[in-house]
């Protein structure tokens, strides 16, 4: 169903796509006040639903490209995104009829609002990644076959190029080396492609999804009410599968550390209530992966590990783990066009380097409660037989 | 004045290419192979005075960009530098005049007789820097204003960026990140510009005085004479000034160091005949930057300081610099445009990091020898009374 996305719509979106962000995406902050502030003076933009999208149009998606903390003290005009999207536009020779995230995060969920206000054009409602994954090739677009280029990459001094590849692994490869000496961060426009190709590859309904997970949220706040139950219920109603609670405890201990542009580590959290004597390690890079209680593994990308401050609920990502937070950490299953064989190739455990962690899908490593869940019905085919006989 | 470019002529090139690349542009074999075959296969290639070309002609300098050592392991098809220019020219939506050499020096200076060959176009007798130096901005074209965008890089597996950016120095910050992320080394199509912009900005006739100089040096091989004369006499009668030999001696240190892609280092030689009991130090940054005798300043860029094997005359590049080699320094003055304020501001000894170092034109720093000397009309006009008072 297409919406129309206002102001409000922004705010919920910021928490929303940061809890699909699993920890990764950046500060959704400076994210969102582009988009408000595009909002405001050129307009409300139009939330396309996917299937809504006619087959032969351009759709260009648009995101931010490095390190997200650089945006703070690198701070972006507003226009560069709009410009790297123009440029290949230029380039094609064709206008784009929409543009799209890339991603479900931080700053990545709002720039294509950002935009589309600017350039009076809808925002599909979809994006290639369905969470928030470090690498460019982390894409569903690329997974079923789509070229990332040609794709433009456009600084906050009006410096840009445009990159064609032989592959999208080169691609990534080129456009970090750009992005780093563009000064850490830069804009862009990638993955052009085709309504068609956008039904075919695209992970739905991410946004709507995340605009109903930041409201329920952001619902609660300040009043002494769990997020968890709306948590629980808006995911049970979507593609991805209802969340669980994997753990609660205190962190008390995060290690961190910048590798090869990367936020690489892990947060150890020590159990209460239920989980009392109990701890769990939460690995990840920039994004969490893998989360492991003594020996059992809870869950594994590309499956959604978040970390919520146990307070008001808000998803904390990773450079604000800190030692003696409360937090509650959950698990969403993703959607089974994440977790097909050639999926899993491209994100999933091995990929990361833990070479003996097969993928097991969320609902199977916690059988009890999904077996009382209800599932969608690509997940009831796959699964259903097995969590009920 | 206009000629046809023949096989033999690119052998002289090569050599005396090198011997203009004052140690640098690396070893001239490769580029050479690759113009030869391109000129058997597609034809002569016509070398084009710049006083010739047509003022709105649109000329597009072609070169190698990255470590030249690295040719070798990464053997390119031979069409990659052709191709980087066929993509600016659509870009531009415009086709080339002619091509051009950026700098003198070893694959450089053939690598734009490959692509005319190809492309059936001629080389313009000019390049933009009148030796080698390291980086992009160092450009004649650069100094006196052109913007060396929008540029193209290629590589071998077809995967290539066109670049724009707001200034040259941020140009070889981009196009340096992408080129070691292409593995070391690229095919690149820069600054392009019209006859006219060639004719006020390019360093002119130093493909044809290339081709003199090691027409000279290969005519005595093998034969018990020195170049030395030749090398001179073809000096003295170009833009740039008589060829002094600054020291003889053997080479008995050599420092080198690979530092943020650049080769940098030192060669120790001590002297013999004349200058028996000194000591010449050449420090290089790809090219030689400084001759120092004890205290003595002989020699700074961007004058050329040349070392050559004293046994046959042919130029020795900083990576074939060894213990126990028999070497000839030799020092040749720069034509004025290479000299100006602005010029000395981009490529002078302070650039280079020697912050207590004038830069002095190699006349004056030896003046009893250019006292008898043929100058060029510009520097009789700059230098004569001074010299013969």
């Amino acid at each position: 169903m297409s919406r129309t996305v206002v102001e409000n719509d922004i705010e919920d979106l910021a928490i929303g796509a940061a809890i699909l962000g699993t920890g990764g995406g950046g500060d959704p902050y400076i994210g969102k006040l582009m988009a408000i502030d595009s909002i405001r003076k050129y307009g409300e933009v139009e939330l396309l639903d996917p299937d809504a999208v006619p087959d032969d149009a351009l759709i260009i998606p648009t995101a931010m490209m490095g390190a997200p903390t650089i945006l703070i003290e690198k701070v972006p005009g507003g226009g560069e995104a709009l410009q790297a999207m123009r440029k290949l536009e230029e380039y094609l020779g064709r206008k784009a009829y929409a543009t799209m995230p890339i991603e479900s995060g931080g700053v990545n969920s709002t720039i294509p609002f950002n935009v589309a206000a600017r350039a009076g054009i809808p925002v599909v409602d979809a994006d290639g990644m369905g969470r928030a994954f470090p690498e460019l090739q982390m894409e569903s677009f690329h997974i079923y076959g789509q070229s990332g280029t040609p794709m433009v990459i456009y600084d906050e001094k009006n410096n840009f190029c445009i990159v064609e590849t032989a592959d999208n692994l080169m691609l990534e490869q080129v456009a970090r080396g750009i992005t780093i000496r563009m000064g850490g961060d830069a804009h862009i426009a990638e993955y052009p492609m085709t309504g068609r190709d956008v039904k075919r590859t695209g992970i739905k309904r991410t946004i709507s999804l995340g605009i109903r997970l930041g409201s329920v949220v952001r619902g609660v706040m300040g009043r002494d009410v769990d997020p968890m139950n709306g948590i629980m219920k808006i995911t049970e109603d979507s593609d991805y599968g209802k969340a669980i609670v994997l753990f609660s405890g205190k962190i008390v201990d995060v290690e961190r550390r910048t590798t090869a542009g990367f936020a690489v580590g892990r947060v150890i959290i020590e159990g209460y209530d239920q989980h009392n004597g109990k701890s769990l390690t939460v690995r990840f890079q920039n994004e969490n992966l893998v989360a492991i209680m003594g020996k059992e593994v809870l869950a594994t990308v590309p499956d959604l590990i978040t970390i919520l401050d146990s307070e008001n609920g808000l998803p904390v990502t990773t450079e604000y783990l800190r030692y003696g937070s409360r937090v509650t950490v959950i698990g969403i299953p993703t959607p089974e066009i994440m977790r097909t064989p050639e999926a899993i190739n491209v994100w999933g455990p091995k990929y990361f380097g833990y070479k003996d962690l097969e993928y097991v899908p969320l609902e199977l490593l916690h059988k009890e409660y999904y077996a009382e869940a209800k599932l969608s019905r690509e997940k009831e085919e796959k699964y259903g037989n097995f969590l009920r006989r």
